[in-house]
């Protein structure tokens, strides 16, 4: 049998496990140029919050009552497609379930041999690369510069951080733990961070960017883009990832005053990282060098069963996680 | 003697009367170098409540009992400078006063046979440059576009409404009165005008711009911001170039909420016009020769007397004025 996670309720705030509904269901067969997956890890991402909502957003929402939408990485067991056989190893976007079926043109083929399977739902994925792109063509930093990176030991934040330290800047982390914080100084090299749960934010950037902020990749909105406002620089530039403060949130609550912008002729530009598939080649490049060379680390947060994902996903939006989180749906045949 | 109006007291919110003071001084020498100028015209410009507050901006606040600062328009008196001699037109920073005394190097002559000597004031100054760099650099109008200005009657929307309108886009202007929306359509060519004191922004915005919003020219920030980006297309570019919704206000209110900047990838970019000097060439040359063909339309709203300057500018603040805010302070010799 098949065991799938579906939406059962549109959450109003924080999602709450009654949310979600684990059925079981038949596997179900592959058509003419299909594959059936079996899922061995699933991605858990912050996104997913904006598609358990109706209101307006980059995609569609999940329906009730469908699968929870998410990446993942699974063992071909059957395909109908020329391009792969069983035992196959593929990154594909089967949610939340054990077995998935999808069109052979949606997947990707992994190479265990090249790095772990699941770094494709992380570092070598989406995540990495929206750390990437988005830091490298809206942040554009400088030699010498500062950045500034909330969520810093996240999936994505984490991958920012040690990207502007390649790219010899002062980089300085925002996180919501001490733990968490000296994970960002002392494992990644980022030069200094701030328990934002703890710390004050202004003066604790005012200290720890004594030259200002001219980059800050923005994960959360919300107060940290107040604070980081009151000190940004000259011509600063804000990647605008995410709004992880928000996601929760009833209503849109207000932004940050936008004076500063002006005052300091910065600019916030939204990003979304399926603008850049067309220059993965790039971002693989770079990535596959940098963890070859031991300049990029990374760290996964493995939660064991599918049933514990609404669990797991409900801690991810109130930052219980820590480094990119993922669901090990069945066994990794690969470690 | 001379006649100088003193900023006397730092304005809490709106600036009052009672905020500036009258006096009469003795008409000043000029130095070395130096040139006497009796002030024909004065400028009066929202950006001046900034200088009246001691918080941070991009400029250092006026003095208490000092003269409120502000361009000019002059004929030169006395010159100490090689440059000018007594008789010539000018165009300076001598601020709200009678009689000012200028470094020689800070004028720029006018010629008056070319446009009206109050212009520099506006189109063809420091109005007009923001306009024209704010849309063109960062706004980058499409043929085709959707651009929204608010403020459009005033001295830099109206502007920057007709140059959208030069480069094929609908333009849609936002401004305060139906009288200052008729013009706005019927005398500068917008496509349309929402009256913000009678119409519903967020309705009026949708019905009007079918095709969603590309560029939006701020001079606001504000409820038109919140507005516009529950209305902006995929890669729109906002310029925000003004925040007069909240000159006046004791503290920083909040903004927008940026979830839309994200979505939409769009980017809202800090402008002043002073980064911009080193171009003020390509501006002058588009710009004449657009009034020459009658392609741009201007409107000047003079208060006599600089008496009347604080009343005319706390009129400002408040959206009274209709078209550029100039006073005039002594005969103007070539109207």
């Amino acid at each position: 049998m098949n065991q799938q996670i579906l939406l059962k309720n549109r959450p109003v705030g924080e999602p709450k496990e009654s949310d979600f509904a684990l059925v079981e269901t038949p596997i179900p067969e592959p058509g003419e140029g299909e594959v059936l997956n079996r899922t061995i890890y699933l991605s858990l991402d912050p996104y997913m919050r904006g598609r358990m909502s109706d209101r307006e957003s980059y995609a569609t929402p999940v329906e009730l009552g469908n699968v929870m939408l998410g990446a993942t990485v699974s063992q071909v067991i059957k395909s109908n497609h020329p391009q792969f056989s069983a035992g196959d190893f593929v990154l594909g976007y089967d949610g939340w379930q054990a077995y998935g079926i999808s069109k052979g043109k949606t997947l990707r083929k992994l190479d265990p041999n090249q790095a772990p399977i699941s770094y494709a739902l992380g570092i070598t994925g989406m995540p990495g690369m929206t750390a990437y792109f988005a830091l490298l063509d809206i942040g554009q930093p400088q030699s010498g510069e500062t950045v500034v990176v909330s969520a810093a030991s996240g999936a994505v934040g984490s991958v920012a951080g040690q990207i502007a330290k390649i790219k010899n800047c002062r980089a300085v982390g925002i996180a919501g733990s001490d733990e968490k914080c000296d994970y960002v100084v002392k494992e990644l090299g980022f030069d200094a961070c701030i328990d934002r749960k703890t710390q004050d934010l202004n003066s604790s950037l005012k200290d720890l960017c004594p030259k200002g902020i001219d980059v800050y990749f923005d994960n959360t909105s919300g107060p940290i883009l107040e604070a980081v406002l009151q000190n940004i620089n000259l011509g600063a530039r804000i990647p605008l990832v995410g709004l992880i403060s928000q996601y929760n949130a009833e209503n849109l609550p207000p932004g940050p005053n936008l004076m500063p912008l002006l005052i300091k002729r910065a600019l916030i530009k939204g990003f979304l990282v399926g603008d850049y598939q067309n220059r993965q080649a790039e971002f693989v490049k770079d990535v596959s060098q940098w963890l070859r060379e031991g300049k990029l680390k990374y760290k996964e947060d493995v939660v064991e069963g599918l049933k514990n994902a609404p669990h797991a996903f409900i801690g991810l939006l109130q930052g219980k996680n820590f480094g990119k989180l993922i669901v090990k749906v069945s066994d990794d045949p690969t470690r």
